[in-house]
């Protein structure tokens, strides 16, 4: 059992803000295990090095003794897009939600205890409440106030239209945390309005309002822009050991220390030692190496973490993707998607459809360093690497 | 069976807004009855005859054939104020909702056929809505377009607070014509934007939008404000005969022929002819006791409407309210309210408390014009005239 004073140097490391600590730390005081909430989007998860800023958090209040509350909210999910404006947010079904589940359990249980994990989905509790409850929720804060919440701020001076439901979906997040009762909610520094909605709505429901805690966005490898799948500076979770290597290695020096606070489960302690080390040395070489060793070992094994130099360093491994990628574009000729055996063929990766066939029956294509199965898609739009047996790699863009 | 023609022309009589009347007479063409709706406040109701401005409109859809639909809204009045701030708005229970119902039926049968009346509640589809519907009809509109609603608009550029409950209410009232597929909405010209509301949500929800119908506000018996009970410029419909005569007779000359328009079921073409004679004779004095007699009628019956100028002129009939009434304080020294058998004795209008039990048990003693019985109560702030018998009354103010 951590002193209060331990456990409040784990819980403060890397923490934009914690609302109130004076609250937070009359809880810790109580000695019984906290009620911790972080929510997650119910859409399919890929996981980055940006996202596990906050699981490890999870992750060192469990290791405190508190549980975890990993909520996902389905319930919002599940509505879908009500204005009918956006063809790309359709409702998720049941069966989309279970399997996103259990994709985000296989990436977090890299990080998280099970045993001191509840999988929760706001459904639960949504699904029962009607649209009198619902007003009433809505009773409870007013259109100024939420007009404050940035994003809505910015569009309605922009004159960008918001929808009203929009203003509901904070409230029923706030809700979660009155139907879960929870004692401390995380979130990126981008959710603090949401995660302040809690405490409201708690204290309108006669409960004492939850700690929030907010953590910080993780520059990604260019150690400028927030790390994002989309922007191409990001380290996923599911990535080749050989591939994180390399993207390890290739982070700004200026970032290593932060990435440590951030990332690594070396105590403060040794991550000042390694510093000193490296001021020492000039560079943080070595320093970076340890943390893809300990990021391998994380997320692959050790056995990867030990072998993850070499596939890097000297030939591509599958699934790994190199540097200099020829780039190819495939025409999308009838409807938006193709299966993978066509977009091989059309980007000349194998000679035939029966190469084709056979590669994938191997399992030896990578598409963005992720094994897939013959019934692999892809749409119009997309850009990929694409990769067929050790040799044959493309960045392939659909049109 | 009406001409188009002579349908529309009824219909038009003293609207303000017919939005579209184009679509309104292709649905006329159309010849099946249609559906017309009408909220009411689920609150009991008092009504005077500005309200009736509507009812009548209803009365006249009824008499060209077509089904008319009172719905009463009491999932809204069934959740009270969730804001938790005005204690004089208590959730309604389902007896006050049956009650207030049946307290319209009373009322509102006078003028609507029973037969051609359907009364609903909204509660009966409301309360299956669950919070998910509930997002998904928030979705069909927009914040920057709600607070362009009048009220909604002064109190924001005043900084007043708007719950965000508030904006949920008129997606109510409008998915209340989805439910109900309303052809035609009718409404004061203050419901203008809710009713407009119905169109949008119908059109979201596939339904060909209705028609509204905006009537306008009845000025009261000064002739410029608004008719109502708190300026006391109002004829009660269920006020006494003698009253009723005394009132009709007192609107000033200027506001006789649209009083005529908007209350009197004379055709135009006989309203026209009345209004000749009155030119004539130099005053519309006749017209106007035509009118008082054909609201006695309706309200009463054709005996009360023959012996009300007698009562109204000689002498005060029980719950009759004569012009020069003496006025009296009456202090509340505990709580906020007294039985009448307190205010009649404090008043001075009975001797002691058994003489007020007496005059109550015999059922004569009137509140402003309306009979009471011995447990009824005035809270302090009221002004009301009281009557004890034939003999006694006083404007009584509750301090």
């Amino acid at each position: 059992m951590a002193s209060l004073e331990d456990a409040l140097a784990v819980i403060r490391r890397g923490t934009e803000e914690i609302i109130q600590e004076s609250e937070l730390i009359e809880r810790l005081k109580s000695g019984r295990p906290l009620r911790i909430k972080a929510g997650f989007d119910p859409t399919a998860p890929d996981l980055h090095l940006g996202h596990t800023v906050l699981i490890n958090k999870l992750r060192q209040f469990q290791e405190l003794g508190h549980e975890v509350m990993f909520l996902i909210g389905d319930f919002t999910g599940m509505i879908g897009d009500p204005t009918g404006k956006s063809v790309t947010r359709p409702p998720l079904s049941r069966e989309d939600v279970l399997r996103n589940a259990a994709s985000y359990k296989e990436q977090v249980f890299k990080i998280l205890d099970p045993a001191k994990t509840r999988v929760v989905f706001n459904s639960e509790w949504m699904d029962k409440i009607g649209a009198a409850e619902m007003i009433k929720l809505a009773g409870q804060y007013t259109v100024a106030r939420m007009l404050e919440r940035d994003d809505f701020s910015k569009r309605f001076k922009g004159e960008q239209p918001i929808a009203i439901h929009e203003f509901l979906y904070p409230l029923v997040q706030g809700y979660d945390s009155v139907a879960l009762e929870a004692d401390v909610e995380l979130g990126g520094t981008d959710q603090k309005f949401n995660l302040l909605m809690g405490r409201t709505l708690q204290k309108s429901y006669g409960q004492a309002p939850q700690t929030c805690i907010t953590l910080p966005i993780l520059e990604g490898l260019d150690g400028v822009q927030k790390m994002s799948k989309s922007l191409g500076n990001y380290i996923g979770v599911s990535g080749a050991p050989g591939e994180m290597y390399r993207k390890v290695l290739s982070i700004p020096d200026q970032l290593v220390w932060r990435y440590f606070e951030l990332l690594s489960f070396l105590s403060l302690e040794e991550v000042a030692a390694l510093r000193a080390q490296a001021e020492k040395a000039g560079n943080p070489a070595e320093a970076k190496k340890l943390l893809a060793a300990e990021l391998i070992t994380r997320f692959h094994d050790a056995a990867a973490a030990e072998a993850a130099p070499r596939s890097a360093g000297n030939q591509i491994g599958l699934g790994e993707i190199p540097e200099n990628v020829p780039e190819v574009d495939v025409e999308v000729t009838e409807g938006d998607a193709l299966p993978i055996a066509s977009v091989l063929r059309l980007a000349g990766l194998v000679k035939n459809s029966s190469a084709a066939k056979d590669v994938l029956g191997r399992g030896a294509v990578f598409v963005d360093g992720q094994q897939i199965s013959a019934d692999f898609v892809l749409t119009r739009g997309e850009v990929v690497v694409v990769q067929a047996g050790k040799k044959q790699i493309a960045r392939v863009r659909l049109k």
